[in-house]
């Protein structure tokens, strides 16, 4: 079942931060394994930076292996805050920029978030805010000062924040010192069972049920190791190879699932 | 017992630098373990740098792992120095500074604080000021350049200048030389006892007395080893966790304790 | 046969940017081994681009070791997409360019693509573009950045976007994190097979067939192992040597093969 | 006995430099240990560099480890040179200086002088005036450049030249080939016999007689290890720690000797 | 015999990249060893480079070890190539170019090639031209990718070129990646038999007959290996050597060779 | 006996450069051991520069460790050269240039050069112009590029051009791949023998006739190896301890000789 597609519905616009957060939720919420879970736990720390009675700020960290979904979810908690200030931080609205502009837009959202009562940030893809790469490795220094600032320093008497925040690369954040910033860590992990790559093949309606029956009988010969958006993506070769039979398109996506690497046949 | 409350209510305000202080103290000073003892050693040399008969600077470093609450009892002893003038140098007010920038602004400080008799100067996070961060690893050679020179040089004749620091890293400002500039270096450590856990549990008010005991009734068999901060952020979760009884609230708790790793059930 | 040239027959031009993929496939597409497999397999995911029931974003990456012939695979299949927008990305028009100003040449050209409902962006030699040497190793960062963050950005609503890159150096490209950006890779192999030699031998047209027949006799004992843009090269100094009888042309060429080490001979 | 406060007054007053000197002194010169010994060789090289017969450059350098007390003694030497053109060099009116001000202004130090007949320029810890510090390790080579050439180019024809530097990092200069510049190099030690102790506390004032008898009594059964400025610091704990009986003072100190890791009872 | 001297008389002047080609070839070419195959199978290539059914781009490396007679045999190339344009590019002309403006000059040399119908670019010592130093080691990567680039990329539609390049640092091109850009790569070898020595000895005219017999007999009992270059450099120390007996200068000459490493007498 | 004081007497001024120079002499050329033969062999390589039979650059290099006396006699051969035009590029005039002005005034010398018939360039301690300094190591890679650049260019037609060079650090200049560049290499040795140091004692004459015996006596029991330079630094103080009888004096030498570990007495 969907979660986004159904709530969305009710859900009034915000503007374009709202527009900024559906760009990442493209293909909906499918509900597998244990997402609904996730949300949930993640909604609760909504509510707790909400809550008048704890501390004026709450940073959440969700990360996972890259196509996890992690941004797909951490956008859903954002536009499920309901907080009246909402703000996107991506990377590509900076390609170019020299490390200094980027930390004075950065700054510049925090700014403006203190000026509301109830604010929160979407930070996406921290390790490549600040510009990291392994070969070397890089990254730009006074981002990660800037956000350690930003992470650490309260808003000011009365205004509370949330920060919510993705990572691909967790042992980077750690290594550099990033994570006790963080009031919790929340894990997106790689799709694993047969149940829940039926859900997911299911719900994005690519294929027949006969079809998906069919994959999933086979797949349950080896070991299935994907993220969403990586599988949602092989989905879509499915959509156009349309003037085949079923056991040649059931076939050619085992193939692909397996060409990939992300399906192994056990020996 | 809240050390920081009570004495907050007898102290007149010193204007925007006692509030800049105060941010650092947001949940008071609760009084567990040798939070009394180590605040009294600071207060000793508070009392030691104002003495006409001391070398006319003394430079005071509080260091401890990340959420043990070093700022803020290094805060509280800058507060409560009584000094008539303050000054905070945080890295916060500092994003996307070029590093000379940073160095002219810390210099200035030092430069006003040579114009009072009395001045005392609180720099939070030495290593985050001078950007260092471990992979590389990299800081800003010049800004610790301008650390180095202000916390050796003097204050002009008849000038008293107290300098209190925090660090996260003691290792690095030892392997960078800073350690000798200081006249004492004061430990701030981890809670490890239950008792300190009971007495932190209980002043924070987010749980009643019974769920209190229920808790440390559960952790003696185990491990504890958190700081201060990181509890009663986690403390935070049950303040909206309202809906539900006693029995799940503790179990609630004592999950989360173990979840963030700060509680460790012995095997 | 070549696939090229008979299709090139049948296209209109498209102004400077087809001209610009022209100079990629200065030699036509001969149709050795698994060239016209690897084609087909290219122009489905351009199909899959263009198809409205798929995700608006499609990269695919052709990787192969130098002289592979990946660089004129690929400008085939943007050239064969009838998108009718293609723009061509090479680091030869970016010469003395700062990091930042190639940043900002690539991002303007993504900003143009995303004006037009289907658009396609060849990117030459993606670790090229980035200043890659292993010396160092180096690369320009930012570019680097750039890449990352315009390859993962979606276009605006209702475009589609197909990027084809290019990379001889896949391991470089996966340690930087940049592989999981790509929908699919395709791997353009080097020759083995004598009778692949023979076809493009044939193709080239700078040997006669009893040469041609003569070379491939005496190759049979051994090893060959040469990019199809190498061998084609070495052609050509067949196509100078014209006052020497066959025998010695063959032995030349022979030679040639050998001394290049693309040719080694059984033990 | 001291050596300096004693001299001091017979000295006329040299102006801003003479107060720049005097700093270092703060608190005297105390006669411990081969003290007296150590400034009769610096002053011979004194003698030597005024000498109309010798070279007409001459550079010394005090080394020693943090507060072994070397700034002060150079500046002693300095002080006492009676040259008629002295000059001071210190890091700290330096601050937020680019590597190449930082350059010019040690340049002008020495183009000063060369105007004068005989002249001395005390440059206070090397290592820190070019940014040294071991993490990289990091320093700013035109700032070495600069003393290279500075230290090593003679003054004109018939000027005399008294160069006086001070060093916590011998090794690092030998490394940076600094040393063969200097003619001669003192090292400072640290206090190793309680007799020496003994001669700090009586001359510090800051403990009784009585005390200090039962401070060396005590420290007889381990080991001393500690810098001149550093012990002059820990007493100044018990300058301000007043209302306390003699016992418990003497337990105090001892116990701070201690934990400060200058004495190591012996096992 | 000289190959130069021979071909120079009947050349008519091309302008200044004559003269400056010219200084790569001040003492001629002596025709030792395989000198006169080498420049054979250059101009080979010279000739395939023009002609209208190759590629039209073909890039020769002459590479050999320093003072091998490298820069001079390619600049014979480049003057006996017939060309009607011929660009010189070296580093002395370029002497504290930024890195950008050396990319510009490069650049803009190729571009005045490609609006000639045949050009040729000479290339002088890539590795220095990209500021390569083997500590570090370091090179200016912006100019390695210039030529990258530059190599790289094919001359408009109906425009050949010809690039000569000389290298002493083969491995380090191999290692960047540039040897794959290359249509051939040509090895100057050092000179290693007595009879190229002898060769050499005579045509230089610094010896007289009977001393070059001396000298030839003395070095069959040992081995040589020597640079042609460097050959020539001692016989000019020869050249002033004039007012001692013959047994006296051949043995001068043979503790020349032996002394600076060229000669080595067997055990 | 002297040479340079000898020579001095009948040379007629040759303006700024010559005072230049001189100051690398400042205390003459003594001739203790070879030091009339390395410069014999010298001033041959200057005959050889200026022969119009031999090549039109010649490069020389005189290396020795610090202190060795290879500035003097550099600067002695460049003196003695007869050369209309001679400059003198030292580091000391570059204080706080930046790399490529460095590059610039260096370039400018060589064009100076080529504008005389002939020339004679004189480069002291060409490790130290271009800053090396051995931690890291560092050094300005567009200065070597420079060095590089002019050292293997030859003058215009009909110039002839004469480069002394020295360096303290021949295995720098090795591995920097700058050695091939010079013509010659001549090592300047420390001194061993102690017929060598006494004949710089007597000629220094610091010392009786008697003490110079004594001092010779004494340290045939061990180990001497000490620059010229140094030793006559060691004289100096000699030069100033006046009022102590003969016996103090040759033993405060020998102890100093000891103490600063140039003699080291025989286990
Ligand atoms: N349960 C789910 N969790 C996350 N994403 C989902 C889920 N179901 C469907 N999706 C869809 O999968 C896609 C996940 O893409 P998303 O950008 O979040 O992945 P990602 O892990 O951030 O990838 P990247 O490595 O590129 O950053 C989105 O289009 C989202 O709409
Ligand atoms: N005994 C105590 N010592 C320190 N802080 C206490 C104590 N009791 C309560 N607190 C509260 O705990 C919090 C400690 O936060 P603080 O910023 O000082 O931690 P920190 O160690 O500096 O954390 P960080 O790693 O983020 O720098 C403050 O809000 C303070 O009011
Ligand atoms: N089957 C084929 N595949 C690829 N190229 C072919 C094929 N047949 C002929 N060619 C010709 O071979 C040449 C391949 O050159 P191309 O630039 O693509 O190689 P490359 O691997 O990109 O080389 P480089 O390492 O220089 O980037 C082109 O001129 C092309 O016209
Ligand atoms: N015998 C002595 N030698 C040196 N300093 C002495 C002596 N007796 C007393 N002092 C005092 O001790 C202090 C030594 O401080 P100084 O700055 O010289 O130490 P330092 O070794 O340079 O320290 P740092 O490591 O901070 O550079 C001065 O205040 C000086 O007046
Ligand atoms: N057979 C030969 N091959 C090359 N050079 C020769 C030959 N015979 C004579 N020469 C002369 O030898 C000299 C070779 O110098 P060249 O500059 O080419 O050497 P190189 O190897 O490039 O040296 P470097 O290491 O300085 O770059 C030239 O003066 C040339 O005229
Ligand atoms: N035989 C000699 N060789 C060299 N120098 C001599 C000799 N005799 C006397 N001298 C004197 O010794 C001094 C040598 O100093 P010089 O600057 O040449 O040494 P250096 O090895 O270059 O030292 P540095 O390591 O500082 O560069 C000069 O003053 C020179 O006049
Ligand atoms: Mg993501
Ligand atoms: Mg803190
Ligand atoms: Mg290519
Ligand atoms: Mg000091
Ligand atoms: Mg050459
Ligand atoms: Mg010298």
């Amino acid at each position: 079942d969907f979660i986004y597609s159904l709530e969305n519905d009710v859900k009034p616009s915000l503007g374009t931060s709202d527009e900024a957060l559906n760009e990442f939720i493209e293909r909906g919420i499918i509900s597998w394994g244990h997402t609904r879970d996730l949300l949930e736990r993640g909604l609760m720390f909504v509510k707790q930076a909400r809550s008048p009675e704890t501390s004026n700020r709450l940073c959440l960290l969700l990360e996972g292996a890259p196509t996890a979904g992690t941004s797909a979810l951490a956008a859903y908690l954002a536009k499920n805050s309901d907080f009246p200030f909402v703000k996107v931080i991506t990377s590509s609205e900076m390609v170019g920029y020299t490390e200094s502009s980027k930390c004075l837009r950065i700054k510049k959202m925090f700014d403006d978030a203190y000026r509301s009562e109830l604010s929160c940030i979407f930070m996406n893809d921290l390790e490549q805010l600040m510009g990291y790469s392994p070969i070397g490795p890089r990254y730009q220094s006074i981002v990660l000062d800037a956000m350690y600032s930003l992470l650490s320093s309260s808003p000011p008497k009365g205004r509370k924040l949330l920060v919510i925040c993705t990572s691909k690369r967790r042992e980077v954040l750690e290594e550099l010192g990033l994570l006790p910033m963080f009031t919790a860590v929340l894990r997106v992990p790689y799709i694993r069972e047969v149940e829940d790559v039926r859900m997911v093949l299911e719900e994005s309606q690519a294929m027949s049920s006969a079809e998906v029956d069919e994959v999933c009988r086979h797949i349950t010969h080896g070991e299935v190791f994907v993220g969403v958006k990586k599988l949602l993506g092989l989905l879509d070769t499915m959509r156009v190879m349309k003037d085949v039979d079923t056991q040649e398109r059931v076939a050619a996506f085992c193939n692909l699932l397996e060409d990939e690497g992300v399906y192994k046949p056990s020996a």
